[in-house]
């Protein structure tokens, strides 16, 4: 399965944190690419690169990459004319459990996260909303919990990245090899 | 179980949104209060208690809420007096599948999140040191899954907060009852 995470609306300084942490655990998760809206940034596509080059990027498709496009809606439809189901995480959506063997049918999903308010639109275009929890809490657990689901927890295991750094678990310490 | 969470070294105005992610997956996946440390911050404590107001704060223990304390160390010393197993979640860990049984035997934990870097300290003051993954991501998506795993996965059907605001999950767009 093909996934590829779409973060709308990145605004400068606020999202700043926010998502590069949706970038990187798109990555960890088993995700293969991320594409943001909003504000340009090269700050956030610098750090995962960074990240990268580091801990490997190694994913399905390629190394993991950050792109970035103007207009979250012609992103969405460039997508799906792809053929990408679109899944849009929201609050207000339908629980993640009633839905995951549906969106597993797919082929190719794009897991849209949005920050602030997510224009009426999106809900529209997306062949799926989706909650994860009816609560508020952040879009970079949603994100987290729906990766996991849809990787059916073999993320935890490790995928391998390939990378430089590596590192054995330990019981008190940091240790790579 | 009760489930404190604990979250490390609190910086202001860099750890802001994240902080609030974090408490706010504490409460929506079923923990029962946060702690913090680092810099004092009333906006986190206002901005989850107006939440917890809207959206209710039930837990097992009573409503959700946030406090602060000084010293990382005094705090978890305080905690594992208590009764409390404090779980400190770092990459560097044990992978949280092979800990999983053992953390659930303890009717009280304490889980912990850094935030930059933390004190070789609390490495050797946790009963357990687990990873979500060994791969660098967000303390909030290691939170979230730790606290699914630990709720097998009942957070997802939704616990009762009592709230105001109740969501009526929806297709298309924003519904609420």
């Amino acid at each position: 399965m093909e996934i590829i995470v779409l973060r709308l609306c990145h605004r400068l300084p606020r999202d700043e944190r926010i998502s590069t942490h949706v970038a990187l655990v798109a990555r960890a998760f088993g995700a293969d690419s991320l594409i943001y809206t909003g504000q340009h940034d090269s700050g956030l596509e610098e750090s995962v690169k960074r990240i990268c080059e580091r801990w490997g990027g190694k994913t399905s498709s390629g190394n993991f990459s950050v792109s970035y496009e103007k207009s979250p809606r012609s992103a969405i439809r460039k997508m799906k004319k792809q053929g990408f189901a679109a899944v849009h995480l929201t609050m207000y959506g339908i629980p993640l459990q009633e839905k995951l063997k549906k969106m597993k049918a797919n082929e190719k999903l794009l897991l849209i996260v949005g920050s602030g308010q997510v224009p009426k639109e999106i809900y529209g275009l997306a062949d799926f909303n989706i909650s994860v929890t009816n609560q508020p809490h952040s879009e970079v657990a949603a994100l987290a919990i729906i990766l996991d689901r849809l990787m059916q927890g073999k993320e935890l295991s490790g995928f391998d990245f390939k990378g430089k750094l590596r590192i054995r678990p330990s019981e008190k310490g940091k240790e790579f090899y």
